[in-house]
């Protein structure tokens, strides 16, 4: 692995014109060192796969911002959506592609990231046609629905030789990384219990995500993969033990296929518990974390931000950044300088979280505790 | 019922001397008819049994604070505690009493009001005692360790003509009676989902609050009960069925008699779900209900405030007040009116929400659903 990745490195950053780059000791937004005054041509060229409300409004605006890449191509089924981007951003139209062209990315040097926000049921297959071409690749959360398909993700980029990293971008927003260092250096002592729950009342019922086989469920895929993530970045620990309960539906029509809530109870090693609600028909959101010594909390934790945060000494202040744009840079900041990508935003740390995902409705629909290790 | 009620009321307001008051248009901090200047001997004469910290450091000190009631008398098995309190609050020796001579306060007219602070497993014998010696009661939550001891409880008190009060004093604060409106009014739309939670880290393991014998149980039966209490009071629902899990103990040694943590969860006749944590072993405090179109919110939500609360809309202003003078002049007021009091105040109350503990409790142990209809 280790040597594959550096002959990667070698590879990649050969392509992109910048393995002979010398850095001076400036530094960026995240206080590591960067050039002067980054060439245009060192930006690396992302594609989105999948035109959505995320691509829309968040990605293609943060694309703007950022100083290690670029929107440089799309991918989508929809020729007038083809045209209104190209118009919007100038992509060129030789960097855009369909679902059934996609596979011809590979000869495109302007495409350096190819990043899949499709629906989570078609992640495995663009994943892997995607490093299939030859580029690193960032997948959205969930990784995928099961965990047979994450590993093969993770193999087929591992033989590719390109990095896999999962939408993270919580762990490039600086009151997620605080409340990380909070718990995981222990502040305020060793945790004892976390709360954490993300929900919202869903509108259009006829979309993609209230579709079992595209989605692979309902609110716990969404968004109560984020109190996943949590319960374990804040404890910097992995589950030994899950209950999960189905609240009843309320409205039976809409929730035909998925969940509507959803309760889950994590035991940790240490002894740290967890309680946590997901919904699709009801807002929650916030992250507290209990420990021996104090309490520290993030409400909103889990949008598009501003989070909020205080703890049991006082309110937690950071900068407010855009989400995206920082987990963009930060990934391809990575991959510009070469290096392996922190374990955490990578395919392995998603894996953890769809095994997670898969346990909870397991429990839930069985009503044991299921062990998890 | 109604007819022993209102015979005891003639009574009761006899014993007092009240009965044949005019009652002028005057209001108290209740919005109620009151007289301009209650007479001094119109104040019901209260008796604490059980000298620990809840009666030392906020009953005594409210019952200086209160306009319907006084501290008359107390009951306790420490000689010294009777001299201390004898000293402090100016209380005759004729109306002092130990376990023994309890029951003599029969005869006091001093007396018109007992309130049973004592552990929890004491409740019924203090409280059928005090109705038998014909005294109306108050009794501490929770009412008792068994929904069978409550019932006896309440058939002691018909029969003895008076009256049953639980310490509910939140239904008395004002905070908490904005949240019943929010929810029980549907401000917000119907209610979909409740998080209710109170835990604290309790300190001296020798406490009877950790030996199940005296207390029935854990955290559950101490604060727990706040976390159900909150989720019918907003939701004006009585539950339909429960789930529960105890935590790992962490620190066996410390709680080898009773749970650490608990986890339950509830579901309503309207489909509104709740899900609560108690715990001796972390610190948590609030009762948040999503409903259709808001949310509302109180954190601190249950201790002796100043309880604090925002919904979606903005803050909740409310004043800050003396809990625990509240509550006593509520019930004492309604006592003086020779009124019944209010439903969710009472032994009925206090028995619905014992069962509840009971049940939560069995499915914990059992792992199952318990349907509670």
């Amino acid at each position: 692995m280790n040597n594959s990745f550096s002959q990667n490195r070698r590879q990649f950053l050969s392509t992109i014109g910048a393995s002979t780059l010398t850095i001076p000791t400036l530094t960026d937004a995240f206080g590591r060192a960067v050039s002067a005054q980054p060439a245009p041509d060192r930006k690396l060229g992302i594609a989105l796969v999948g035109l959505g409300n995320y691509s829309k409004n968040q990605l293609a605006p943060a694309l703007q911002q950022t100083q290690y890449c670029r929107l440089a191509g799309v991918v989508t089924g929809t020729p007038a959506k083809a045209d209104e981007w190209m118009k919007k951003y100038d992509i060129p139209k030789a960097n855009v592609y369909d679902y059934k062209t996609f596979d011809r990315i590979a000869n495109n040097k302007d495409i350096d990231v190819v990043y899949v926000v499709l629906p989570n049921s078609m992640h495995p297959e663009y994943v892997i046609r995607a490093a299939q071409a030859g580029k690193q690749v960032i997948c959205e959360k969930p990784m995928a629905i099961t965990e047979k398909e994450c590993q093969s993700m993770m193999d087929a980029c591992n033989k590719a030789n390109v990095q896999l990293a999962i939408g993270y971008r919580l762990h490039y927003e600086p009151f997620t990384k605080e409340v990380i260092r909070l718990g995981q250096e222990k502040v305020f002592g060793p945790i004892k219990f976390v709360e954490a729950s993300d929900g919202f009342r869903i509108g259009d019922p006829t979309q993609w995500r209230m579709k079992k086989v595209m989605a692979g469920g309902g609110p716990l895929m969404d968004v109560g993969i984020y109190a996943v993530n949590a319960a374990r970045y804040v404890t910097g620990e992995e589950p030994i033990s899950v209950t999960a309960q189905f609240s009843p539906k309320t409205e039976p029509e809409k929730f035909k296929d998925v969940e509507e809530t959803l309760f889950w109870q994590f035991t940790f090693p240490s002894g740290a518990v967890s309680n946590s609600t997901t919904s699709y028909t009801t807002g929650i959101e916030r992250l507290y974390a209990a420990c021996e010594k104090g309490w520290f909390e993030l409400s909103p934790a889990f949008g598009y931000g501003p989070l909020k945060g205080r703890t049991s000494k006082g309110p937690i202040e950071q900068p407010i950044v855009n989400h995206q744009a920082m987990h963009l840079d930060g990934v391809c900041k990575d991959l510009l300088d070469g290096k392996k990508l922190p374990d955490h935003v990578t395919g392995a740390e998603g894996k953890r979280d769809v095994r997670l995902l898969q346990a909870i409705y397991r429990a839930a629909e069985t009503g044991n505790k299921i062990k998890l290790v």
